[in-house]
């Protein structure tokens, strides 16, 4: 069984204080279907324009990534991010946004499509996201993925979105922002609250923390790093790992133990992303690095 | 074999969104021997005032700490310290300080007292602390933490005293401000090099990482917390732990895993003596709770 991954797919342009460039793949969908790749085929839903570059659709296929829920939109230009990290590569600033065909994406799933068992809704508008969940057929866990945006601009969809998904996935300044928190122990314990069985908060350099219902935790480090080239796509890759790592498990109950050996597969790749320019280092990465540094960090943690 | 913990004893007056309290026991050595003491005998190292509560005499000698290496200054007064908390519990504003006796801090240590096998120097300035060093026979671990202040105004003392101990534990804002970097493995790795065999950097609700020669690392998640009532001496009870722990495993070398299950027993207290104001919380804390919150923690990291 594949592992669908719906969300967005754009052309970015970043500058970092090292370097800059342009018509780089980007999006969350994009970052979140190469990850979960690396453990098996995933089915990529999602919407680009005529201008998508052929180069874009054949990385995707030689990584394992199914394109036939891809909509290309006659005519249409693909949606556009431009941004900027600032010194500390913790600040971003968004320069430029040309959502283009992203405001006609309709999600219409494939009869094959519907039928996954491990389902990514990654960072989109909530209502794109629920649109997608309302066309699986029994899906044995979803994962969503949200930022800010939604947060501040769709806050009731998101709600609707929380009360229906399994595991819901968010960064620290984000659930804090949403949950009005400064404590994320408190956020993750709220997030739950709302609905989902589980809730992931990504720390970057601190790690990720994982909640379940009856108390269930668990705390995850980072890999160290002594910098970050470029964080775009970190929590997609994170995301995308989960949902490929869980559905590589096979079929039957997913454990809380297996959330957690996934929130580490998440912060393994999340960290290789943060190693190159955007997809440079996702594209080079093998199963067998990820592996291997998934057993680095448990001899990094275990006690 | 006693440990030996070295450091400032205070009358500390603290003030959080809570509630506030004045004639608390405070201080680097009070909360850091409390905290070794729950591993076995400490000897505390320290000077106070005539003024000096008999109450907190008689808590010390309860709780295993040896007094006989605390010089009472005839006609001094004791350090005061007084603080406040601001709403977030992270930000501490010093409201006054009175060094009293602690300018005539000349540590002498007893014969018995110079044959520690584990020393911990905990937050003083940097002469003191090599002070204390000089009169060791053959200790088998040196440790010392420090802060702010000694960065900003005994840099060299503190960079002789990092060149001769064997551990440095610091908080992670303090390793940024010292290390003049916003990467924490950076910094860690540029501690090392200025001459200790490990360093340990605390980063309160995010854990602490520990870093020792070619390479060896260990992460250390916090126990979860939904808040903070008093973080005053959680970083002094951090290292006492440790300190503490380290000694109970008795003669022979100290391995890199004991290290790290030393820090992991650090962040175990620092996380009780943060659940109540001043060291309440530690003065009805036992090894059993302690060994318990261990084993749990050891359940929401492993995987």
């Amino acid at each position: 069984m594949s592992v669908l991954i719906a969300g967005s797919v754009a052309i970015d342009e970043i500058e970092t204080p090292e370097t800059s460039h342009k018509n780089l793949l980007g999006g969350s969908a994009s970052y979140a279907s190469l990850a979960a790749a690396f453990y098996g085929p995933a089915n990529l839903v999602a919407i680009v324009g005529e201008d998508f570059p052929q180069e874009y659709f054949d990385l995707f296929k030689a990584k394992g990534v199914d394109l036939s829920g891809v909509e290309i939109k006659p005519g249409g230009k693909t949606f556009r991010w431009s941004g900027k990290y600032l010194d500390d590569m913790n600040t971003r600033e968004t320069l430029d946004v040309q959502l283009n065909v992203l405001t006609e994406f309709r999600p219409n799933l494939s009869e094959a499509y519907r039928k996954a068992r491990i389902a990514l809704l990654a960072n989109m508008g909530p209502a794109e996201q629920l649109a997608v969940l309302d066309q699986l057929d029994a899906p044995l866990l979803t994962i969503a993925d949200s930022m800010d945006l939604w947060i501040n601009i769709a806050r009731e969809d998101l709600l609707k979105l929380l009360a229906r998904i399994d595991l819901f996935v968010i960064n620290d300044s984000e659930a804090k922002l949403f949950m009005e928190t400064g404590n994320l122990i408190t956020a993750g314990h709220k997030l739950l609250a709302l609905g989902p069985k589980y809730v992931v908060i990504k720390k970057g350099e601190h790690g990720a923390l994982l909640f379940g219902k009856d108390g269930q935790f668990f705390t995850s480090g980072a890999f160290p790093l002594h910098g970050v080239h470029d964080p775009t796509g970190a929590g997609d890759t994170f995301a995308g790992a989960m949902a490929g790592f869980l559905n590589s498990l096979g079929a039957g109950e997913i454990s809380f133990r297996d959330l957690g050996r996934a929130v580490v597969h998440g912060s393994v790749i999340a960290s290789f992303n943060c190693e190159g320019f955007s997809i440079s280092r996702l594209k080079e990465l093998t199963k067998a690095d990820i592996d291997a540094r998934f057993e680095e960090l448990r001899g990094y943690t275990a006690f």
